[in-house]
């Protein structure tokens, strides 16, 4: 075919790999926008005057919890491409997934905003997996406009994974509260990357890791191992250490997983800076809230990412950090069948156009 | 950062995009081995002595039939490499999902298999969603060896998605049968992309469609007008017709859908002939074996994909073909809150290397 026997001329092939798992993106590829939208707990909470919008109740106008968390989505979406001045129509792929079965909140929502869908599942670490995948994409040129995102809604989330909301039972000291939000990153390449606030330079791969914990409501324990193998191999893979960062986020390991966490990095001598590793879901309520050990689900990363993250990376006063969302990715199924829970944890790493000018 | 720095200058950004949804991949990855592992009824069809293994029982040595679903990607992923001469660990990605809730097939192999993983979910349309992804990784140098995998199990997707084994309830006439199956393709990229025997040239991303079908025991009808959007875009960016390809390719359809997708083109004015359209699902059972309007599954397409249609590439007896696998994005609760089904389907281009020379 024409254009690509033109195009095999120009183009000289070569690997973006660097150490076992890590790629750089010497495109640069760049966050144009971003958009969050949480209930009215997360509203309630200390970066409550951050996100873009708070919805009025758990149902925000619609028929069912489902309808509601579907509808969170889209409304991220559309927001964050009305920050980047741009119709849905030039979005050339949404790749979102979210907590529930067959990720229908991230395949409704595709189906109402028809923009090209590529749907994801890496339970709480989707908003990572998205970022990780978007801006190989972007970088590569094979898209020169794309959408991340992802959500969940505490009614939905409670009621699929754990027991019916009207049940009412004590949650235990390690339970998290599953956040009802969305978030939605816009990223863009070639020229258009160069106007943008935040760039991307690497991303790092997680391995499932499963270290035999069993206990469903106790997910920080589970996803800490995996946090902590994709830091190491990230530093490893990039020669860094946390020194060049100005903070590791980690999505929702919650105040106890974010503990562990810390100790697993100790025992395998990387030094994190207990200030510098801010748990977004360790983070998005106050203890006050009575959330036992803070946020959780795939919409707690993403909406503080693009409320709190990213603005600060926008402004300057962050330079640099390592954005690492960890999933759970254990099903009811696999509970009740006595499998212990995997956890996977992906890595983007963004920096401030600020920083070098 | 010392690497960056350095690569930055030598490359230069290119966009890889032609018309609205569709890339090209000049770096042309390449498809270096491939593997599929059925149920006994597969076995009995008449594609059964082409595939890699035929399991013993639905249960293949496991305890449960999520297990067994399980061990069949595993053993999938395991002999692909094996195909390739290469150790797991030399492998960079696994992309795979399946159609279990939260995608525990690929997640719980991606444990046991310890290669880097990125979960998708695009239901019965996964593979080519994989192959989608996968090629754009691969040709952008992101990795230089990845596995694109999925797998769908009967007894697994039956008591899932519709009712009991036990009940033993009267199928509809346009039912479809869950293949038990699992497929694993090989990518690479760069050198050793010259040496394979297939190459991927083009990819067109799907949108979610959805006319109203609410049958959730008619899929071919409901994934049907996805995959005519789809092979209407990928003709309009490439500026080509079905007389370019030897094979269009769908996932299961059935032999209803594929009707319906014949029927849907023919409306469009875009003219396939019926003895082009290869729908893995009308094939993959006899007539004889009862089931209906055919296979259907992620593993349909998976099986039928490494077992027939890649040999067939191989071999030169096909020049070129486009895959395209069609989902149907429902959940059990979507069709008990009254919504109705969407359908995805993304599209690969394989060529045969023998083509050319």
């Amino acid at each position: 075919m024409r254009i690509m026997k033109e195009k095999e001329q120009v183009v000289e092939w070569m690997s973006r790999r660097i150490g076992e798992r890590t790629v750089m993106l010497p495109g640069m590829p760049g966050i144009a926008a971003w958009a969050s939208i949480v209930g009215t707990k997360e509203g309630d909470g200390p970066y409550g005057g951050k996100f873009d919008r708070v919805i009025p109740d758990e149902l925000n106008g619609e028929n069912s919890f489902e309808a509601a968390e579907r509808s969170m989505l889209e409304s991220a979406v559309k927001i964050c491409a009305q920050h980047a001045d741009c119709a849905l129509t030039e979005v050339q792929m949404l790749l979102a997934g979210d907590l529930l079965n067959q990720i229908i909140s991230a395949g409704f929502a595709a189906r109402n905003l028809q923009i090209p869908f590529y749907g994801l599942y890496g339970a709480c670490s989707t908003m990572s997996e998205s970022l990780s995948i978007g801006s190989m994409l972007t970088d590569g040129g094979y898209a020169d406009r794309l959408i991340c995102a992802t959500c969940s809604h505490f009614c939905t989330a409670e009621r699929q994974y754990r027991a019916p909301l009207e049940l009412g039972n004590q949650r235990t000291p390690t339970a998290q509260w599953t956040v009802t939000g969305a978030g939605a990153v816009m990223l863009c390449s070639g020229a258009a990357a160069a106007a943008c606030p935040v760039v991307l330079t690497h991303t790092t791969c997680g391995r499932v890791i499963d270290l035999g914990i069993s206990d469903a409501n106790n997910m920080g324990a589970a996803m800490a191992p995996a946090a902590a193998d994709t830091i190491a191999a990230h530093f490893r893979d990039t020669e860094r250490n946390s020194g060049d960062y100005d903070m590791i986020v980690t999505g929702d390991l919650g105040r106890f997983g974010r503990t562990l966490l810390l100790k697993l990095l100790e025992e395998r001598e990387i030094d994190v800076r207990p200030e510098k590793l801010f748990d977004c879901g360790s983070e998005i309520f106050s203890p006050e809230q009575d959330t036992h050990c803070g946020g959780s689900g795939c919409g707690c990363a993403a909406s503080m990412l693009c409320a709190h993250i990213l603005p600060e990376l926008a402004s300057g006063r962050l330079s640099r950090i390592l954005f690492m969302a960890t999933g759970a990715l254990l099903s009811p199924t696999t509970t009740m069948q006595g499998e212990s829970i995997p956890g996977v944890a992906h890595a983007v790493v963004m920096e401030s156009r600020r920083r070098n000018g």
